[in-house]
């Protein structure tokens, strides 16, 4: 029996990936820039095992028996991970023994947190590792499983090229800067509590492409602009830059999401309600202190320097007050080390017209 | 003394009028398509007294005093309405005459129902009656009003063309078919449960024009396309292509709005709850039965056919069940003669994600 075990982190876009110009090969119709995730905080985990004496492929994820065989995805990326091994011309065991894979997210699969895109990269490393192969051409693979997961196979700061060529062979991502170039750039990841079923975004996408007369102005003009901005701002750390090409990016995505027949909305008045508190706690903080992005459903994702993480976080649990705000679970990750009464002079209820509390389920904080 | 009194319409654009080519004339960056309600339901009622008694202009709003002389919108109806008499060179009265100026609407203001369009259209309207004016002209100074205000001096489907002069001169608002061509044509106005505070049309359109990526694309290829391709529909009484454009259109709309930065949102989760429901029961019906569209609010307007308000008023009320909804004040307007126990085949409920109760304030049944 050969065994390995991969981790792989969670990557959220700055300029979103919406839209497919190949559905079967998942190639983009635009390029897009995500910063990857400290794997201290949240990752994917995955085991795979080969043996002589198992039967088929099975696959567990986060301890429930999920399709494999069956699934058209996870098939092309063993089936493509298998051809480069064959390629290379060293199999440590026969092409046709059997696997049995076991992955865990170590953040809540439900949440919506591009649990995908963190698990199709680890399915990827782990069978790369276990059939000895490695290079660019992973990200390609990954791509196939979930077109996002290609971001997840580097750290730091990621672009995957939508490229031109129709067999996807220049559709790749690759590395921009490592999370070593800018490692103050912190993240808050704020689960909303929502109810809502949303469409999925491989649907979602698809649907853009069919029907959205905007979608193709954005991926055009739009987006070539802000990668090219974007990738200026990553290099000077310019974190107002960065910060607003981001929230411009993703209300454009949501734009799009909206511009689409019949409409896919996935923000809701709590994850609008967010955005008003980072528009209003910029305006009094006199500068871009934060930055949002929403991937497809309610959750934020906030960007913040880390000298700037603690009077954010009071801001904050001021402005979404939880009957839960001083359990250790409530906010999870890297430890702040400031006082939840600690004063920032911003005063988040002010500016909110949604009063509820618990609008929030908890907060992750993490890391580039 | 000298007085006069008149009633106006509301109007709701089917292709929306979203940013300004020139703030002063209020000259727009696309045409719009609006149709006109009946006023029997819904209008402004403007009375004007115009007296050598009279110290100063004053104008009150549904019984409260309101700024004329310090407000430039109104001033400038004024004007120009005052300009054409002294042009056309016959005076009932000294044109420097004080005016006593009376508005209401029998609908509520509050509701964010279009009310500042019935109330321009209804005070340029009584204005020219007082200095005995007419013509044409008339659009392009309640357009001064408040821009959409121009649709609401015609009934029936109202087109407001843009034009391309630098004056304005060609920016009127010309009928496309009167009310008798299509009278099958009802209106239901769903009125929304909502505390948030939103940014003003005036604002909104502003910040658009200035931000947003996508609206010089809308508003120079998609409103085109949209306006010829509902001039056919409407030509044709197709009320299916009516009810696509017209939804597809408000869906723009709402995408420009989230585009611009920072973002204004004007529709909230029961908003899209209606949204889904009306895609939902078009779906079950086979064929679009049902079409919304949403102003700079939540409130939604739904264009149904004569024959099917009853089926929809019976599934509206099932999917959103409210504690008044057997008072007469729930659902104002024309009256439904059917009973609200007949079924219609449609279980709302099962494709609503929000299940509190209430959602609605109530209902206004109209028509055009």
């Amino acid at each position: 029996m050969f065994i390995e075990t991969c981790i792989a982190p969670v990557n959220i876009a700055l300029i979103k990936y919406w839209g497919k110009r190949d559905e079967e090969l998942i190639l983009p119709i635009n390029d897009s820039l995500s910063v990857t995730l400290s794997t201290d905080e949240m990752c994917a985990k995955t085991t795979i095992a080969a043996s002589a004496s198992f039967k088929c492929h099975i696959m567990w994820l986060n301890g429930e028996e999920v399709p494999f065989e069956e699934n058209p995805r996870t098939m092309r990326c063993l089936k493509e991970i298998q051809r480069l091994a064959i390629a290379k011309g060293q199999l440590k065991f026969p092409i046709d023994w059997k696997l049995h894979i076991a992955s865990h997210n170590n953040f809540p699969t439900a949440a919506g947190l591009a649990s995908s895109a963190a698990g199709y990269a680890c399915l990827v490393k782990t069978l790369a590792f276990l059939y000895g192969v490695d290079g660019e051409e992973l990200t390609a693979i990954a791509r196939q499983g979930s077109g996002s997961a290609c971001r997840s196979l580097y750290g730091g700061f990621v672009r995957w090229h939508m490229g031109n060529r129709s067999d996807g062979s220049d559709c790749l991502a690759l590395p921009v800067a490592p999370a070593e170039h800018w490692p103050e750039l912190h993240i808050f990841i704020l689960v909303v509590n929502d109810a809502r079923k949303k469409t999925s975004s491989t649907k979602g996408m698809q649907f853009a492409v069919e029907t959205s007369d905007l979608i193709a102005h954005r991926a055009k003009h739009c987006v070539p602009e802000r990668i090219a901005a974007l990738i200026q701002a990553i290099a000077n750390r310019d974190f107002q830059k960065l910060a607003e090409i981001t929230m411009r990016d993703s209300n454009q995505f949501h734009a799009i999401a909206l511009d689409t027949y019949p409409p896919c909305v996935y923000m809701n008045d709590v994850s609008h309600a967010i955005v008003e508190f980072v528009h209003s706690y910029n305006e009094a903080a006199g500068e871009i202190k934060l930055a949002y992005t929403f991937d497809a459903g309610p959750n934020a994702c906030l960007y913040v320097l880390e000298r700037d993480v603690c009077a954010a976080l009071v801001a904050i649990k001021s402005s979404f007050p939880n009957d839960e705000e001083h359990s250790v679970e409530y906010v999870k990750g890297i430890p702040v080390g400031c006082e939840q009464k600690e004063s920032n002079g911003f005063n988040g209820n002010a500016s909110l017209h949604i009063n509820n509390k618990n609008l929030l389920k908890y907060i992750i904080h993490t890391r580039i």
